[in-house]
């Protein structure tokens, strides 16, 4: 009964959701913002096409590069795509990979399968883009494996177009030991890492002639970072080790310990209060120790050392393996095309509403690599001002209902609004936009989004379906981007999830853990991909995980 | 029709095997010689068992290894296995691994799994064993991880009875240049690398900027050596890059080249010539040049160079990928205990026919690092002889139909037969032996029947089972071990297998390929790996092999 009422909320709310929630009225008011941006510095950002297919470079195979390609559909386009690994990865089953409930086989797709069937010419080259040059839009890659006598192939790429979606780094906030020691959980290489340190931990644990606080030691798994990430694989490697491992190593089970560290006071902080508490609690009935406000300022070899953040009290402790997740921090390429662009400044590249990076007129940023952001609306108010002298006058005289009517440009009587309460509002609006979480499904949406302007560039040209233009006359070509939140999981183990729907609707519990292996499953890229997790389901439902160390 | 007799005719030979093939026979004669050695130096070679449980040390997890620990079932030892891998490997279905038609996990079982549920105490050690110590019956023991502060852990363990089911090493002939450049095809990481490397191969000869000499030398795939793991391994790559590969990579396809070295005159040699006739056949039509006559005598890391036979003419090929399968060498620590047992000058470990390491009376050797052979028969009848006068005479007067009949006691009339021809006899015999297959199924019923002598030990004390002694009173505990050969399969490719049955029966096609697609699902490990590879022979009929680079 539960399972069926949820899932009615829960289509009723992607149902409803075209009709903008609250969120979406944000969108509108930073878009007006933005536009203002986005004319001034563009000449022509987008030119017809012409006759010889304008070559598109795509740097990157995570979601949003990926959904990008598989909706672009204008054969009009000659598409070069650059990325170090050449398949796609269904991230959010990567903790699952970490204790082999899916391989990590079943979660790629390779990238060539994905685009051999377009109608688009599509080429892929396995290789690093290590430099951007936007001055003469030319990237600059290297093959990631030695070829005889040449060292790692370089090569040069022209572009018309470029696509940024290179996904982002972890951020290790510059603590010391962290790159040296720890491991992460962005790549499929690094979860299969992850599976091979806990299979390894537990063999060295069970070798004779140690001593117990060695065993200890080696069993002692610590998660740095108590987002999505880090409490899954936690809850993840808990149940491997209940259900699995200690049944084959028996003798080890009693020195095994789960430690997550967060340095923020609760774990799970982007979810609803009851979700966190739930996971809280769930987490102490497993034994996983869970320390809040535990900030880690370094990781040697064998300890980890934490700073509490009430009292300052600096706790160090003997560790088996560490796992980081965090965050994420941007990439050097990317720093280093900021600063060509005018965004040094700035701690991510900022993008317009159409996705397009500030500062260029031919260069789009997607996914984690750059986060949806508006210039300092602020910084825009203060410009509005100073060029249209009767805004300032319509501000101060018109009464201001919502900050959206000012840009829809029909104020309704409201409570009176001064300039600098209107600046500060906008101040906290853009915090807010900035702030779109670095999600797959973030990503992937405006991968697709992206790719569905492409498709309709030159019909786009010719009748606008945009927004009116704030300066300049007519509509801009597109509607800008919007994010359409569906919800998100926090899987905790033992079979249960806890969901945060649309609508501020929760749900835990055994029911929601259906739900999740449901939306996973239809989620997958490809046919095959789905078929092989729904297997690995199976599989591990029958025989339980593998713990071979291969 | 086909596949049904095809049954049949296995099952009813299968059946008859009990009845002593030809093959038998030569085991009856050179195990009645070798008593005569066995004896000689053997002062009470298996105590019999105390109260305190007997230690039983095994080396190794392959398929000596593991058969022996899941036969074993006499809870009166206390066993403790140390391998460097924690699982066991079906090692058959390796080729089909390099190129994902079988996932690696699908044919690993963890050693553990294996022996939970038995009613001997088994204990397993994630360890290299790097002396033996036959002196005092230790084992010195290396971990294959380091422990902090403490480099890598090592350990002694003290035996009892020692099993040395380690496995070998591939032979490189000394070869220079072997070792660093090629791949060999021995376990699952071997398995795993090559399908990287060929992924790898092919994306980077799908880079821009290379020259045609350059693609061409990267897909150019060597398999050096002829037998059925070479064999096998070119027939799947071929079938790989056919069927999955030229699709991915269209541009690539024009450049891929497989040959196959084999220094002797013909592949499969140790196959029905029409099985030989009709593997050259089926690759000179798939393209796969095969070279015969052709010896290996430097690898370096860009090219291959290789010596006729015929006419000493010395060719270098520039390669991409060379994947090394000439056959079998001795581990070093094997090496360097056959010196403790004085057999420095065999070249490999010599046991007697129930599996006793020569020169021992409580160590014994399967699988690979010890084949079965015995003492030169000419030196034993030599002994013989001498010791026994009557014998010289028995064989100058006696004429004998069989050499068997000596051994036996209870000559027929036949032709006469000089002590010269019987030792040239014997020692063509001896060397039929010595040349035991060094095949999964050789290994896997030596540890079966070693388990099954442990597992008597007791009781056949009492009541020996075994021959008549040929010097001393009453009989030997245990019937010697005897090798049932069930035929063997060699896949080509393209879905076609050929098969060589006992009794010189010879199968060849597509229907073959289903017996072996049946053999191989039947012999696999556990349900949970049987399961696996069937579902991994499903998902390749349907999707196809997975080309990402993990």
């Amino acid at each position: 009964m539960k399972a069926i009422k949820l899932f009615e909320r829960a289509s009723r709310t992607y149902s409803d959701s075209s009709s903008f929630s609250k969120l979406l009225v944000v969108f509108t008011v930073s878009g007006g913002g933005l536009l203002a941006y986005a004319d001034a510095n563009s000449t022509s950002p987008i030119a017809p096409p012409e006759i010889k297919k304008k070559r598109v470079v795509v740097l990157g195979t995570g979601w949003a590069g990926t959904s990008f390609l598989k909706q672009l559909d204008n054969p009009s386009y000659d598409v070069q795509v650059i990325s170090p690994r050449n398949y796609f990865a269904f991230t959010p089953l990567l903790p699952s990979v970490t204790v082999g409930t899916v391989e990590p086989r079943s979660i790629v797709e390779p990238i060539r399968n994905i685009v051999k069937k377009k109608n688009v010419d599509v080429h892929y080259w396995e290789a690093e883009c290590f430099k951007i040059d936007s001055q003469s839009k030319k990237v600059h890659c290297r093959s990631n494996q030695n070829i005889d006598g040449k060292g790692k192939e370089e090569f040069v790429v022209d572009y018309d177009y470029l696509v940024i979606a290179m996904g982002a780094r972890p951020n290790t906030f510059n603590t010391p030991g962290v790159v040296e020691h720890c491991n992460f959980l962005k790549e499929v290489e690094d979860a299969q890492k992850i599976r091979r340190s806990v299979i390894d931990a537990f063999e060295k644990a069970s070798l004779p002639s140690l001593s117990d606080e060695e065993r200890q030691k080696m069993l002692h798994f610590v998660v740095v970072g108590g987002g999505p990430t880090g409490v899954e694989f936690a809850a993840e490697l808990h149940d491997f080790v209940k259900e699995d491992l200690v049944k084959l190593y028996p003798a080890a089970g009693k020195y095994v310990k789960i430690t997550l560290l967060e340095a923020a006071d609760h774990i799970l902080t982007m979810f609803d209060k009851r979700i966190t508490e739930f996971a809280e609690d769930k987490f102490k009935r497993d034994g996983i120790d869970v320390k809040l406000g535990s900030m880690v300022i370094k990781v040697s070899d064998k300890e980890i050392s934490t700073k509490a953040r009430v009292n300052g009290q600096v706790a160090t402790m003997p560790y088996g393996m560490v796992v980081w997740s965090t965050g994420i921090g941007t990439d050097p390429v990317v720093k280093d095309f900021m600063k060509q662009v005018g965004q040094e400044t700035r701690r991510v590249l900022a993008t317009d509403e159409w996705l397009r990076v500030e500062g260029t007129d031919s260069i789009y940023a997607l996914g984690d690599s750059g986060k949806l952001t508006v210039k300092e609306l602020q910084e825009v108010v203060d410009d509005i001002c100073e060029r249209y002298p009767q805004v300032d006058l319509y501000l101060k005289t018109k009464k201001l209902r919502n900050i959206a009517d000012l840009l829809k440009d029909d104020s309704k009587s409201s409570v009176e609004i001064s300039i600098e309460e209107l600046k500060a509002a906008l101040k906290e609006v853009d915090a807010q936009v900035k702030n779109l979480p670095a999600t797959a499904q973030v990503a992937a949406q405006q991968g697709a989004y992206l790719a569905k302007c492409f498709n309709r560039m030159e019909e786009a040209e010719k009748n606008p379906e945009g927004p009116l233009r704030f300066r300049g006359e007519g509509r801009h070509r597109f509607r800008p981007f919007r994010y359409k939140h569906f919800g998100q999981f926090a899987p905790l183990g033992g079979e249960q999830t806890a969901a945060q729907l649309p609508g501020d609707w929760v749900s835990i519990g055994h029911s929601t853990q259906w739900l999740w292996y449901s939306v996973y499953a239809s989620k997958l890229v490809s046919w095959r991909t789905r078929s092989l997790v729904v297997t690995d389901w199976v599989k591990r439902f029958i025989f339980g995980r593998d713990s071979s160390s291969i």
